[in-house]
């Protein structure tokens, strides 16, 4: 038997043990796609307990703890911070074969020194232990990312944010990472949902673009994009249920958008038909700005009403929905691509069952503008895990060209996440280390060196440019 | 070369051997769904033949004999119990890969005492030994469900039945296993198909309801799930070719009920309009009465029109389909959430490609009433194999929590399909012990043994309060 | 670390290296279904430069080059020979874990006697000995196709097509190689796209069937049938988006057949109402000669309409659609079997979230005509990998019979592609082999000799009559 988590974990082969240590694991971090808070890496502020770190926003942790028939007081509710690492503990001892498991255990031996199996059994002490450590330490976010050697950080950020935090960051002396926003459209989409005409207010008064119809919307989107690319922006961010696509007449698309303006209830088709042109259009932006197009596909949010008005969005209540994609999304990319506008994609499925529609989708419209202009993202949110990313990096692998992906963000909230960079390129090596072991690959050092390194780090900082 | 079906069978590392020989092994059966027919269990007749056990009614051999060109003479027709003993071993012996090879081998072994490989060579021979063992030992219902250390079994019934067999069951002096039934309504469901306004003749009788609307259909349904609690039903089961959820109102679903009833022929989109409240109302009550509620999703049946004339339903001429399944399943369980009367629920999907879609709808409903109160089902009919079982604890452990796991049913025909359980065990104790064995999961005997018996039997028997 | 591609290449255990040595790797191959050029074998032209066997007409090379970002000059474009080598030698060492890195490297090495890994250090003195291989050797396409031991090609043709090379083929004396016509009708049901009512203009001419409605499109097709038929064609191809099914009267389809003609665009339904009873009657036709019906589902073809315009159909642009298959799949065989008129019947997926599907939809038309009268076709396209193969495998071994599968063809426009065979057989030994040394399959070696040899061989040459 294996020891639990040591130096090669999940490193089966002489190969990926080679690959990882000698490669892999002394990059940096490029983690082009996160959702931590500006504020938060400004402000620097130090978490007390444990609890604070893992559990105050995390619902990975809190869907693990419900299913184990956990009442919502240890979850998001008001239990000490004891009680609630100590269910959290119970919890995680079922949780075999959840990368939960792994990613909780990767920082506990990270960021705490820790390597006793957390459990009901053991709570009380690695509570203890690692309030201590936090104690001792420093668990700042700064010190955080720079331990993590974490150099570019992509926040998720909307629109009308002034983004004040990012500014105040470059200006720090003693912290050398990146913090760049990135550009999230949802909510000037949405028009389907509540909340838009107000949004567009505010958008409107930020963007000094006053706002009568769909056009002034993508006028006024783009004066913000132009304003985010001052600040460093080099990627935006839209994520569907399906990816819409139907094409209207400038008469009809109006309509609708007035009718949401009004706050009345528009249809999927209508919602559809005003967003496709306002897609395009920032498609074309973001071609000549230079950035990256990312498209997360496939989530289906805040399934429980009940639990919605009680805790809000992000709580843990979403799921993976199953739409058709291929067509749509197909059409998409080719009224950019007719134009000679595409810009350099990033697709993310949430769904692994399109793994082969999107590693397929994307030799359609590659291009000598980058390499592999058409990405796959790595595996997303409920497939961030060892099966999910083997799945996607074989689908890759089998359907386009594994050689140039550009890796593993986090997309997490949480400033001890960063053991998933570890995680994924542990996994990645495993898979590419099997591959070279069992002579399925030509072992040639120089260019397994380049493979693994430009997966790890170089292969995104050479796409975004950054 | 390992041998074939040995103690080992399926155990490739230590910790697998350990995990099922000192734990899974020993568990008893809780076999909360099947298909057996308690009049059958009650009556207590013996088979003559091995044929009159295997091959009188299970359509999984029937359809590889089709598939190997076999006449349906040998499969359903008039040919002797030993041509179509002979017919079946020269078909099992192309079947490599399919858990009917293992699950035949299964049941030579452990209820025959024949470790010798079927095929068509050595059919004669076999036939002859079989028929001995069954000659000399005690092939009767009751001993094999005894013998197979069952505790539980539950039937799958029919809202008008009179549940006289498990009333008679339960006054036997030397049976000890629960035989139980479950509340199938289906026929008051499916307004669609021919015969429901005989059925609901039949139902209004049986229930003393008058039935002229559908909230008349629910009263009665009711009232046989009362009937039904008393004689110690404690599950329900629906099934669908995708999940019907399409809210009407009152005046329009009752006009369908009506269209329905005069024997004409409603529209798919009626049907569902029809069974969503029904579904929700059973849903309730089912909360009410403290029942899991099973769903099973996405068989396609009857599908030669040709074969089902000839030889009606459930012959092996079933599939699976390929519907979205995701909205309406999460619209439905949030209707029932949204007011807190969600009973516990078992989804079962047929498609493997939605095996995350159920994973992760499981999350967005869990509580405190039961641990892992939504319950992802054990690999289903044409799942029921080693990848499709594997594939699922795989989900479930990658997206759930797979130590809350209620395990195997084995949903089946046949008085020696337990060996499934043994089958579903082994590959359990596989997966795990190989996650162990690589140092995934930290060794803790205390833990690991309450997840392996857990799933074995503890996790069903709490979660069902049986 | 085992050799790259050495001798047991993808043998992993001694079970796997013996069936593959003993068995798979003696017997000849039947390509069944390829696109190779019957006018290209007859005339038997030797290439020049492995550029030009390689590099000329293949889309996976090329979209694995602009998966890299090479510019389309070095793809389809006037760049040189060398020039296109070297570059594609680079492309090729960013492939793990794609087919391309396989097929390239056993080609080398079966056809050119070059064992060197191909990379861009290797590229120019690979490109050398390649050359000088060709100039010494003899790389005509009879000379190909016999060295590599096939007995029987099926090209792929259009019904208006005099298959005057075919029977040129016939005629010559020593060339020992069936080449047969398959029979694929799509331009005269492809009502909705661009050219119909000219192709049917040349359908009418060939046939010698005046055409004024879809009766007699369906009468000239029947004529053209057996035309092929008396040239050896056994096989028909049909490739569909997704499978239409939409019954409809007379006077409207013809109605829809007029508009089409007329040039009018026709919606997608009209489409599917015009082709269902063409292709009933042809699969009647089909049942009625004694020939396979293959259904190729899942394609969406000419994704970017920028390369479409400027380089035309089956350069690369082609990827995978996920439409709904199950209902009209099941609808569609139905109406042939339920008068007895389903023809042998070969369902190939392209995407491989429907493999359940198929390999489920098999069972329930299977017949006393064949052994395995309805086939799951062998991975294609882009399935056509490692992973795509094992997965197709074990589906039909879980749920339909493995032993009587048809095995592969190489849907290969290339005569250098017959290495597919190869790598298809090595897997399939690999995957038998394993259940073979895990114990799952009890070893016979009479059986196991029978199963390899059979799919890679004796089942198709039984199953078409070849």
């Amino acid at each position: 038997m294996k020891n639990f988590l040591d130096r090669d974990f999940l490193l089966d082969t002489d190969s990926a043990k080679k690959l990882f240590h000698d490669y892999a694991e002394k990059m940096p971090i490029c983690d082009y796609h996160c959702h931590l808070s500006p504020k938060e890496i400004y402000e620097n502020k130090e978490a007390k307990t444990i609890s604070q770190l893992w559990l105050s926003g995390d619902h990975y942790k809190w869907r693990a703890m419900r299913s184990c028939g956990i009442d919502e007081k240890y979850c998001t509710g008001d239990a000490s911070d004891k009680e609630k690492f100590e269910k959290f503990a119970y919890a995680l001892q079922y949780c075999i074969g959840n990368p939960l498991y792994h990613w909780a255990h990767i920082e506990l031996q990270r960021y705490f020194g820790i390597d006793t199996p957390l459990s009901a059994k053991t709570a009380d002490d690695i509570y203890e232990r690692a309030n201590k450590a936090i104690a001792e330490g420093d668990f700042r976010p700064q010190s955080l990312i720079t331990r993590s050697n974490v150099k570019v950080v992509c926040t998720t950020d909307d629109p009308v944010d002034n983004l004040e935090y990012h500014k105040l960051i470059k200006e720090l002396d003693d912290f050398d990472c990146k913090v760049l926003p990135s550009f999230r459209p949802d909510k000037a989409l949405n028009a389907h949902l509540d909340g838009f005409a107000d949004y567009i207010g505010e958008l409107s008064k930020v963007s000094g673009v006053e706002i009568n119809g769909y056009k002034d919307v993508i006028t006024a989107l783009e004066r913000r994009a132009d304003y985010f690319h001052s600040v460093g922006c080099r990627v935006s961010d839209q994520a569907f249920e399906y990816v819409p696509f139907a094409p209207a007449d400038d008469v009809e698309i109006d309509a609708i958008f007035s009718k949401a303006m009004r706050g009345e209830k528009i249809t999927a088709e209508e919602s559809d038909k005003y967003r496709t042109p306002i897609l395009i259009a920032l498609g074309e932006k973001y071609h000549e700005l230079g950035w990256a197009m990312e498209i997360h596909i496939g989530a289906i949010r805040n399934n429980s009403t009940r639990r919605f008005k009680a805790l809000g969005a992000d709580t843990g209540f979403d799921s993976v929905g199953d739409c058709e994609i291929a067509i749509t999304l197909s059409r998409f990319l080719d009224a950019l691509d007719i134009n000679d506008k595409l810009p350099k994609t990033i697709l993310f499925n949430l769904n692994d069952k399109d793994n082969t529609v999107l590693a397929t989708m994307l030799g359609n419209f590659q291009s000598a503008e980058a390499e592999s202009k058409i990405q796959f993202g790595p595996a997303w949110w409920f497939l961030d895990t060892m099966d999910g990313m083997t799945n996607q990096m074989k689908s890759l692998g089998n359907l386009g060209v594994l050689g140039k992906f550009i890796g593993m963000e986090t997309d997490s909230r949480s400033f001890t996440s960063y053991g998933r960079h570890e995680y994924f390129r542990r996994i990645m090596c495993r898979l590419l280390g099997q591959w070279v072991e069992d002579g399925w690959y030509a072992y040639d050092e120089d260019i397994l060196k380049e493979i693994i390194e430009g997966i790890s780090y170089n292969n995104a900082m050479k796409y975004f440019n950054f």
